[in-house]
């Protein structure tokens, strides 16, 4: 076979990736609708192609990082340009954009059923780690599929992911559940970093060194840590632009919806991000959310970042910050873990894989560990937690600032009390979820 | 005695109560922080004071109709100007104003114990109906408190209810916790009105025809019908200002949390109206909230009132609407009546109460119909709400409209459903609240 890379959709995160693959020697054609991108893709030692259907021919391996799972459909099947008319008998198919979880099953369908194309390898591969990771190789990939698949797309994969490359079990589409469980969390995470941050600006803290130290404690989160800096100082370049983690937190609703499994949660941040949109900011970087929390003030986070008044660890207001990101953090593994399961997913990979990911917190750490050990720590109780978050949620009562996230956490941590629960372990939130059939994660015996 | 009346308190309110206290023949004299009205209320055949202890010098009767249930402690116990010092010998106080359910017991103690004026009748008599019924003296009036006391308090009380008194029993607070409970369905419904207007603008409909037909169907309401109109026409007069239904929907989330009882729908509209405020809408009719969910264009909704569209009954995205309405106030149907069982209602007489009051709505009438009897009929499974709203956020989040309450709405139906309430009418909802004590509407063996 040739070895050669066939690359469609080269936007921030598609760019890096190809590139990427060309720095390690393969011969890449790439493939854009916008064709200032495909320049540059030249200037960096790629070979451009104006249709998927030219892009494809005499590639070994082709990889798909358009935006969405109807782009994927489009750049494979059209009548006229698509892929399909000229891929190479055994060629491998690597489908990294995220979509919904029944996708990659449907475009195998469409290989098979529609086109007899059996020949074709397919592997569900999505990615996270963002524009850096996508450059230098080292991206979070997610790969599903049959073990000839895998094995057959294993030298691009390995080039794109290095050490990050996780098997996941289950065929076809477990891969891209395994991302939509992850995207629970990063969805919840970035919502809740404005939440956080918009709350210690209303409460009129020195934002950045808020920051500092909210960083390192128990209520911190990889987005929360990535995105903040980002809202510190004028800076408006678009790391992730809100409309991506739009997308993929409506993915979530949607494996959520078709599961038949309540997302509290991750349907509150749907929302929150969708009057984001509705605000103007779907183009523009994700950290920029803190405007719909403070519409008539985001530059107050900017302004108290530069302020003269130090901040202590020990200020009751920053701790009521830390305090909605604990609760909430905790809420979101409980709500997360559980969809996980729910759809099929090994818990244990599951925390492997995104504890060491975007989607990852200090709570989720600690409660997933919890979860699967059944082992409970007594460190706050779900009463303690209910106290923490009613302290935040009045005080956001005075001042009229909308804890979006932090109000629906507390219903939940409400709702395990009514069950009874108050005087167990904050993570027995997660039995809210628990379905007629029993629980998802059973309590050990000690 | 004197059967001579103090009033406190001249809002929007207070002003017609007051003066319709007048027009029945009373001898009333009026306070009020804000100088401009005590001219206009002389100029209505009252009498003004300028401090509270003024006012009450001879008075038998004493209504507080002031903002807060922080003002009444001030007007009544403040060391120079309070009430306190001049209440004459049997005085019968009326606390009118709409506090935490906790604020009359309070009350009560404060006389009782600090001033020793057992001889005072207190009356807990929160109120609802808007300005107009306060003018014409037909407010529906929740009065609570010892027998001894209301039958002191009667006379005024009918003078400015009618028909509208009802005796609540339970002792003071008790009138509050229904007000309470029916704050819960007027302020859910209020940001219902919103989120389903904004929506049919998003949708893109002929919004005054949407509004004649939702009106008649089943997912109208009381706010529904009342609020609306103001969003048709260019009309900048306060009806009520954003700020009212904010703190009394914050009185609700604090019962909530009092309670431990999750209020995951009053919860959300507590966000969704400090959004608003957030906005700068505080002062302005709470009709406006509109602009929360249409951020750049809540000019649609006036637009679109005029559009030449003909809007068929039928119409698929009309029906949309009208699915959201009515998933969202029967969830609330639930959380509202749960809750008053919780704090020790009656619920045939919530029912009684709030089915003809300003928290009613089609599907309040029907789902509480069905709680009551324990006979829930096969309307709409649990199932087909889910469906019903599943697809009205569907087609949001293609349109990136925010749908706050709805979102919220479908978690608490797809938790019913994962505790095997799927195939139940859709009523079931409610067995989310059930405490771990039982259910709070036990279903009747038919």
């Amino acid at each position: 076979m040739s070895g050669k890379i066939a690359f469609l959709g080269l936007g921030a995160m598609g760019f890096g990736m190809a590139t990427n693959l060309i720095k390690k020697g393969f011969h890449v054609t790439g493939f854009d609708v916008y064709a200032p991108t495909l320049e540059r893709f030249t200037a960096a030692g790629g070979h451009a192609s104006s249709t998927p259907k030219d892009t494809v021919k005499d590639a070994q391996y082709i990889v798909f990082m358009v935006a969405t799972a109807a782009q994927i459909l489009t750049a494979l099947f059209d009548d006229e340009k698509g892929a399909i008319h000229s891929l190479g008998k055994g060629a491998i198919v690597i489908l990294s954009s995220t979509g919904p979880p029944e996708h990659v099953p449907l475009v195998r369908k469409l290989l098979d059923e529609k086109y007899s194309r059996q020949d074709i390898e397919l592997v569900d591969a999505p990615v996270s780690g963002g524009t850096i990771r996508a450059a230098n190789g080292t991206l979070t990939i997610l790969a599903a599929g049959p073990d000839s698949a895998i094995a057959a797309a294993k030298p691009v994969l390995d080039a794109m992911a290095g050490e990050s490359l996780y098997v996941i079990p289950g065929g076809l589409g477990a891969g891209t559940n395994v991302k939509m469980v992850h995207q629970v969390l990063a969805g919840i995470h970035i919502a809740m970093t404005s939440e956080a941050m918009g709350f210690a600006a209303a409460l009129g803290l020195n934002t950045k060194q808020a920051f500092e130290i909210l960083r390192k404690g128990r209520g911190s989160s990889w987005m929360f840590e990535n995105r903040t800096p980002h809202m510190l100082v004028e800076d408006k370049t678009v790391y992730s632009a809100l409309n991506i983690i739009v997308k993929d937190i409506g993915i979530v609703t949607a494996g959520g919806r078709s599961a038949n499994f309540p997302l509290f949660l991750s349907s509150t941040t749907e929302q929150v991000l969708a009057s984001g949109v509705s605000a103007g900011l779907g183009l523009i970087d994700d950290a920029a959310l803190v405007g719909v929390y403070l519409p008539q003030s985001s530059s107050a986070i900017l302004k108290l970042a530069s302020s003269s008044a130090t901040l202590s660890p020990d200020d009751p207001k920053l701790l009521l910050v830390e305090k909605i990101m604990a609760g909430v953090h905790l809420a979101a593994a409980a709500e997360a873990m559980s969809l996980g399961v729910k759809v099929g997913l090994e818990a244990k990979k599951l925390f492997e894989i995104i504890s060491t990911a975007a989607g990852s917190s200090a709570m989720f750490v600690e409660a997933t560990m919890q979860l699967l050990s059944g082992v409970w720590k007594e460190r706050s109780s779900v009463d303690d937690v209910i106290a923490e978050l009613t302290e935040a949620v009045e005080e956001a009562h005075k001042l009229k600032y909308p804890l979006h996230l932090t109000g629906t956490a507390l219903q939940l941590f409400e709702l395990a009390k009514l069950k009874g629960l108050g005087k167990e372990p904050g993570i027995a939130v997660s039995k809210v979820w628990d379905s007629v059939d029993g629980p998802y994660f059973p309590r050990a015996q000690v």
